[in-house]
């Protein structure tokens, strides 16, 4: 009889059971190389087992590494060891990779070429087995191909169980010291599930890694694409040009990107006709309408999702309705840009009170996005009384600010560190960005809050602008005066050739605002 | 922080998400009627809100009707009520339905106009409220009608959780006494995810129900579709015409058949051109390559699949490899014919000896395949002995023979009780069954064993043909020989108009052995 609270399977194992149904399928291209999922599973067995005759269960394995085919290998592989994932930003500093060691003290740290500048010394005390997986160049252990001739030994590949840690995954964060968010093994299958069904994925999808798998760990793609017997195209540097060879190359179906990686496709020289049709799921802001039309005439589908690290990425999407079919262009564009509903595997999701009542159903009345269940965190990584401040009242706490629309749909108007308090009144900077972003000349905007003598604060933009096209500041002010309320109109905009931006292209409003307030004592915002 | 042991929702639970995500779309088909998810969203919890006002948490609800929107809707609010649905199948005769209600004690009988005759008048002592769904008539409680008016009450329609029952499911049995299998609330939220991915399900989907909903859950498919935002087609007689007229009318793109309602298709009178290609699942035996060949030329794709009552539908499928395209059609065909690899959701799928050790993964050994996991039943209701046994070595025990290819494919090789023993040698009846079914003649072939002086038994086949064509006993015996081992091939052929059948379609062997074996005193299978 089942045995009672056991679900599902740790997501290797659904690796191995599509190493059965795709045995003959590509599983992995990079380059000229390739896998079959027969040879994928075998190797990730190989490295497995060598990690398990080297390793005590439950130490943290750092990866740090560019979007190698090795990556998806390793997710198997230290899952299949039973041990604990931390995928680090593969263009974090010394000091911050640091920091991590210091917080998770890890007894294996996997590299490549791209950030083997960046591998620290040691581990503090402690011994840190140290192996580059393009190279033999290996410290406190075996080389990445001694560990790739292991002899297989199943037996021992079980160690791991449901509800134990999966991995941890350091935010990449806009502001303040990175936490390390916990995902099990629990959450990561049912959010295999969620990303096949909501991504439509097959056996024929073709999935061209544009995300980097360090970021909430690829959106558990790197397993839910292999257990439906989909092939993974790995992509080293996004490039525009290097994507668009990929497409065309390898008949691309899906990738997920940033905006700023939206951007970078829109904007590639070469943007020649695709082979199929390319679904991109896109997050971290709503792509503009004039983005979305440019995409879609270029044969991508675009759809908007939203969620946290600490959400195992996506939780909601932005679901169309028959009946907006019949709405005008940018009537539609203002439903399409809403965070949305739930995905089929999140379990609650709710825009609450500082009293956690639900905000009434008005389209306008603010309140913080709360979620729970199995798609949202275990936890902070030793960090109690940061996991107990996330779940007060038990949801988890996103810190983004927003409104539940009367048709159930949630809309983001603001991470909550970024909103301007204006003479009393919040101003959602995403609203003020959305507006900039209707402006056929702009292609990137941010606002912030600077400080105001009268009114404490008032939003200021930073424009990047299309190449080749031009619009002045007070062009760009009219036109968002024509849009929305003048008071949320940005007094300032620079007109700017880059933003500020974290290695998976989020703007990071904090370095703008640490200019603008600098020599100032007190700050709204920290 | 996240419960542990916590997963998922109840299944119910995914049809309010999706009654958000898809509020204006249609929902329900039947004849001219329609029902938009919000209006299905909204009658589902007018019922529940019904029922729980009525009925104490945990009782039985018997669903004894046809393919009917009302079905559905009842799927949805007996689980919302904390009620378990036990449904019945529909040709069950009066005597059927006493011993299941002996069995399981309902509170609740629905019904409708085509079960009407059949309604017990009472449940022994126990007091037993029954109502018609497509008429006034009740008996000891409300009628349909006033139960579909009933105030909305969501507070009180959260009374089940996870673990509890969620049905309980009469195997409609090819012998003996049926018994009611357990599903839990755990098991259908995860099975729902494995239909929705092997069907390829998205809200373009719109499902014929050919499948009769009392069977399995109709394979979860109720709660599966409507959780993506399909389309359900309810079709209250399964019959080739009104089959045809639906595919047509509505843009069907699946549909799920056992045989005999592929053989229905086929065989229709008027099989004009399908408007979009239709994904057709089967289960129950693996379609023929006559019959796989015919039904593609027509628009259709066929997706073989295994499973049983057990299993909450199938758990296992037939995926095609890339390099059979490069076989000949019969060499693929065997390939083809074999039940295959687990769905994503199945847990552990095995062929093991008596022992329970592992059968060579030879392709001729032959054991007994078993299952675990959360798409397993929970047991037998209120039979331990039953369950204990199923359960012997912590796996369920299917009863079917198979074998382990070496590309770990299982293949089935007969139903255990059906297994012919000839002078020692096992003879699998499908084996026998397949080389029949390769005859250009033959539509249907069921093989028993019958009494034989010298060898105990030996194989005896009864063969329907092809409308319009001929062939006789020699001819097909001939035919037999010339496909597998002569010792397997049977002596007699019985050429008939028509096979004993369930109503879900199984062929019932144990009435073609009654009648071979009347008068004998002792008999090898039972």
């Amino acid at each position: 009889m089942p045995e009672p609270g056991l679900i599902g399977a740790i997501p290797s194992a659904l690796m191995a059971q599509a190493a059965r149904a795709y045995a003959g399928k590509v599983a992995l291209r990079y380059g000229e190389q390739s896998w079959t999922f027969a040879e994928f599973d075998a190797a990730a067995d190989r490295l497995a087992s060598g990690l398990v005759r080297r390793v005590a269960p439950a130490e943290r394995v750092i990866v740090l590494m560019a979007n190698r085919p090795e990556y998806v290998l390793l997710q198997c592989a230290i899952e299949r060891a039973g041990l604990v994932r931390v995928p680090v930003n593969a263009r974090s500093t010394a000091h911050e990779i640091d920091v991590i060691l210091a917080d998770c003290e890890p007894a294996v740290l996997f590299y490549d070429r791209t950030t083997a500048d960046r591998v620290p010394a040691a581990n503090g005390e402690a011994a840190l087995w140290r192996l580059q997986v393009d190279g033999d160049a290996a410290r406190g252990g075996a080389s990445y191909g001694e560990l790739s001739a292991e002899t297989i030994d199943r037996s021992r590949l079980e160690r791991a169980t449901l509800d134990d840690l999966s991995s941890i995954n350091y935010t990449s964060g806009t502001t303040g010291r990175p936490r390390g968010v916990i995902y099990t093994h629990r959450g990561a299958y049912l959010n295999c599930f969620g990303e096949i069904i909501h991504s439509r994925h097959d056996e024929n999808s073709v999935y061209l890694w544009t995300l980097p798998m360090f970021h909430c760990n690829g959106w558990c793609t790197p397993w839910a694409l292999t257990a439906i017997g989909g092939t993974h195209v790995c992509l080293r540097e996004v490039r525009g040009d290097a994507i668009w060879d990929q497409l065309r190359e390898h008949d691309v179906t899906h990738l997920n990107a940033a905006p700023t990686v939206v951007s970078t496709i829109l904007n590639a020289r070469d943007t020649g006709p695709l082979t199929r049709p390319v679904l991109i799921t896109t997050a971290g802001a709503p792509p503009s309408p004039t983005t979305i039309a440019h995409m879609e005439r270029m044969g991508f589908q675009i759809v908007h999702v939203y969620g946290l690290t600490e959400t195992y990425g996506p939780i909601s999407f932005c679901q169309s309705q028959p009946e907006w079919a019949g709405l005008s262009a940018d009537e539609r564009s203002v439903l399409q840009a809403r965070q949305g509903v739930s995905m089929i595997q999140a379990e609650g999701l709710r825009v609450v009170d500082a009293e956690m009542a639900d905000v009434p159903a008005d389209g306008s009345t603010m309140g913080e996005i709360v979620m729970h269940g199995n798609n949202v965190m275990a936890g902070y990584y030793l960090d109690p009384d940061a996991t107990a401040e996330a779940f007060r009242g038990g949801w988890f706490h996103s810190g983004d600010l927003g409104v539940m629309h009367p048709d159930g749909y949630i809309e983001l108007r603001d991470r909550s560190k970024d909103v301007v308090i204006s003479g009393g009144e919040n101003i959602s900077t995403i609203e003020v960005e959305q507006a900039l972003m209707s402006h056929p000349a702009v292609l990137e905007a941010a606002v912030i809050g600077v400080p105001d003598d009268k009114w404490g604060e008032r939003p200021k933009a930073f424009v990047v602008l299309h190449a080749g096209q031009s619009a002045t500041p007070q062009e760009l002010i009219a036109h968002v005066r024509a849009k929305i309320a003048s008071y949320k109109a940005p007094r300032d905009i620079e007109i700017t050739f880059e933003l500020p931006k974290t290695s998976t292209g989020k703007i990071q409003k904090f370095v703008l605002r640490d200019s603008e307030w600098a020599g100032r004592i007190h700050r709204v915002h920290g």
